[in-house]
């Protein structure tokens, strides 16, 4: 997927600004039978693409600020400026693409061998390598897993917008289905029930204690009596409340394979005791309640590294991969960068005029850099979470035929937690199911403690408690404990909450020549949103500075 | 789509059980090169698919009785049964492709020139003729409109079981978008609000008044101390209380464009008596919690008449299309028919063993028919709906581009009610919204009044208080008024609440040799899946019947 920069013929030499035959600036190779440099190429694409992409992204924003910021205009004159890029995941290729657009030198420097970061799809074939042990994918042909970020909110509009710019397919993500289940040993003795028996019945009570809210209180309500009646009107609706304004069970929480032919019956209601002593009570009623969790949720047809795919096949300037960052000095004239070719253990002095650095931050320890002491608090300051997720490839679409499970997530108490079921290849033959995945530290730990063959055992073990037919169905799978993955060792990298405004704040507005990017740097942390939002500030500011002639 | 009768080479004279040459029964025409008399063709049929989409449809209606009552086996012996189908909507084709998996012969007599009666999908070209007016739909290739079903939810396992018999590829329907628009005269005196606001501000003000519901109440709600606390904290949570227990705003209604680089910001909450007030204040809190209509819901891809094509594709019977039912006469020994052709006026009689009725109830007011009084009692006692649907071709997706709806509904209180966003081709060049549609009888009159033309310069007046670049992007759009289409004169036939009961099971049962399907006999009124079993019950009992030679 990277392109080495051995094949790059050596541009990384000529980095720093030199003439090249046609005249123009920067690496300058001439593009097959064209007749156009690459500069001449850059402009093109900028004025055809990239420009589009900024202003299509800024201008949804809804943040004019920012989008005024932003100088449309490439550079002119004879001084190109160099970029170099610290990390090639989404914020460090987004930075690339839009720099480029903007007719900046740009080089990305990589520590792993592939690009996108945690945006990582794996099919058949795909090694996951992490410190104690390696996995190859086995999925059939067609299968995929989104190992890292696998949806996309309507309103992450930078994401959606390069999704268009790149001609990316989309299809629905279905985050919530109300067919799934929920398994809570605090439930009904740990029988599965299904998420529509949770939420009406939380409805329900609630909407009775509302009731029981109402009553008396007109005057302090401030409500006249018409009101009153239709504020009851609308508890007793909301929670399916029966005129005594009790809550018995409600058909919303249908028994199913009634309500067709017969009249609709409801099920026994959860008792309000189980509810309250449940660890899942809020799923089905909170979850999906959160703007970035709310429907419609999308994902690329194919796998979420189409998006990757689009970054890669439009960046120009050379990627170098396996190469670690050990040192970082920068001063009022530049940035100077000390790597390490992973491969050969050869060491090499890199300068640039500006950089952005989309490292992990907790990753830092192991780089010397001469940043200011208040950044330098708030790199030390972040935690890097260390979530994890598990696949499994099964044999038939049991969750669809047996149980009219399409897409959506079932939520157990065990450490699995999660079990989503593929939103693509509705009644195909097979399909790969996320079979456990959580946001605890906690639990990812025990998970990270176990070999790749015993996730897969504990993962089958615990949905078994849901669905019977996992263990029979499940054919292959593989699993990811981002913690033990070298280049990252994390996944999520976080304040905590109390820190964020100060950090983001003081981290954004950069260390002399230096921008730091990634969703680390966004209060979205973990989403491709916030990846590229920072990765457009970082650009944008570097931009201006250049234009002003600071 | 119908094949005319007369190209089946008047298989009809010959429908009651006349040898053929190949010395099998039945309409005996031999397929050209395969030597498989039509016969021997349907037994094969029966087993390699017919079958099996029983069994499997059976089976998945967790209803047991039912699938023992429907034999498996195909009829064996000299005598061949015929049955009669009266309406080629989808209750129709259902029972016609069971029954001749059985080894049933089979005629459908339809009284329009389509298969599938209100599953109906137009494209550029379809024709919609009304009694007062003709239209042409002048979509681009590739778009679609579905006027009559357009979802699919994940439990309705009978039409489901269809889609996977005939290979039909399925995609989500997004039946809710909290990024889509309420916009009620009473709340911000019109303004359009993101569904997300109304949803997070009704249950902020709903768990608040319950929160007062539990204060002071432990005893009365069987609660000690430390339930109580659990239960104030799943009630704070539900509605994103404050520690007071007031609701002040949430950002689960986010203000768009924050959250991302800066910390999110909750918009002002909807004040309560505004909600109250209005119309709309159930739609997002209450529409998806409906089995029927709660996620995950599912179309087709390409258009809901796949599903009739499917049916249409395999069924070896002859249709007799554009001939209308004008007298019904039914004894011990079978069913006469008395039938019209539409465009000819030519009379002819048609006997069958058994009959199943699925032309609308309301309709049988010009038919001249011999049921049995209770029978006639619950037929004449049929209310035929008004329903309607308007849709517009947008000249851009800028519900998606400008405003991150991807599918789902925006609400209304003038007259089109909702607008459906596409579910199908996102971030594609155009795209067809549902522009109107309600449930509404008095308001379909309304729209019934006007002309073709009124209705689309309507939609957009309306729409434009949504969306201001309705006006600009709408290229041309279709509607229909079912009550005025000649053969249904109404969308959704149904007994009032109060009858259903008593109305379904007598009519269920039959009358002598006639038996009733379609939406209509069952408790799931205008939805495919009650028409699909009421046509699976109405098979099983002529099975039964015939098998034990009653």
């Amino acid at each position: 997927m990277v392109s080495d920069s051995s094949r790059r013929g050596g541009q990384i030499a000529g980095f720093e600004n030199t003439a090249n035959e046609d005249g123009s600036n920067g690496p300058g190779r001439i593009l097959g039978g064209t007749g156009l440099s690459r500069r001449q190429l850059l402009l093109l694409v900028g004025q055809a693409g990239g420009f589009a992409a900024v202003n299509a992204v800024f201008g949804a924003l809804t943040r004019g600020a920012a989008a005024a910021e932003l100088p449309m205009v490439p550079l002119e004159g004879a001084r190109r400026v160099s970029v170099a890029i610290l990390g090639a995941g989404i914020a460090g290729l987004c930075a690339a693409y839009e720099l480029e657009a903007l007719g900046f030198d740009v080089v990305l420097i990589e520590s792993s061998s592939r690009l996108g970061g945690r945006n990582w799809t794996v099919r058949g074939g795909t090694e996951i390598r992490e410190f104690d042990s390696s996995q190859r994918c086995g999925f059939d042909p067609g299968l995929y897993f989104n190992l890292g970020p696998a949806r996309i909110p309507g309103h992450h509009s930078t994401v959606l917008g390069y999704c268009r710019t790149f001609a990316i397919p989309l299809e629905v993500k279905v985050n919530e289905s109300r067919m799934a289940f929920c398994r809570d040993a605090a439930i009904r003795g740990g029988r599965p029930v299904r998420e529509m028996q949770v939420a009406a019945d939380i409805r329900g009570y609630i909407a009775e204690l509302a009731a029981k809210g109402i009553a008396g209180r007109s005057a302090e309500l401030g409500l006249n009596d018409d009101e009153r009646e239709r504020l009851v009107g609308l508890v007793r609706a909301f929670g399916d409340l029966g005129d005594d304004d009790r809550f018995t069970g409600s058909i919303r929480a249908r028994r199913l394979g009634t309500g067709v032919l017969d009249a609709a019956l409801a099920d026994e209601p959860i008792e309000l005791g189980e509810l309250i002593n449940s660890k899942l009570w809020q799923v089905p009623t909170l979850f999906t309640e959160m703007p970035d969790q709310a429907a419609t949720m999308l994902q690329p047809v194919g796998g979420m590294d189409r998006i990757v795919a689009g970054f890669a096949g439009t960046v120009r300037g050379p990627v170098r991969s396996r190469v670690a960052v050990e040192r970082i000095r920068h001063d009022e004239s530049g940035v100077e960068l000390g790597l390490l070719e992973l491969c050969s253990g050869a060491r090499s002095t890199l300068h640039a005029d500006y950089c952005i650095d989309a490292i992990p931050f907790p990753l830092h320890r192991r780089i010397d850099h001469d940043y200011s002491a208040p950044v330098r608090e708030a790199i030390d300051a972040m935690t890097a979470h260390r979530f994890f997720k598990v696949a499994l490839q099964m044999g038939s679409r049991f969750w669809e035929e047996r149980y009219g499970i399409y897409g959506g997530i079932t939520w157990s108490d065990d450490d699995i937690t999660q079990i989503w079921y593929p939103s693509e290849g509705f009644q195909s033959a097979k399909g790969v199911v996320l079979a456990a995945y959580c946001w605890n530290d906690e639990v990812s730990a025990r998970w990270e403690g176990l070999s790749p063959t015993e996730r897969l055992e504990k993962a089958v073990v615990e949905g078994e408690r849901i669905h019977p037919e996992y263990r029979a169905e499940a054919e292959n799978g593989i699993s990811i404990s981002w913690a033990k993955v070298p280049n990252l060792q994390g996944c999520t990298f976080a304040w905590a909450d109390d820190d964020v405004d100060r950090f983001c704040d003081r981290v954004r507005a950069g260390d002399g020549r230096v921008y730091f990017a990634g969703d680390q740097v966004s209060h979205l942390p973990g989403w491709q949103e916030g990846a590229m939002q920072s990765a457009l500030r970082a650009v944008s500011a570097i931009s201006t500075r250049v234009r002003s002639g600071a």
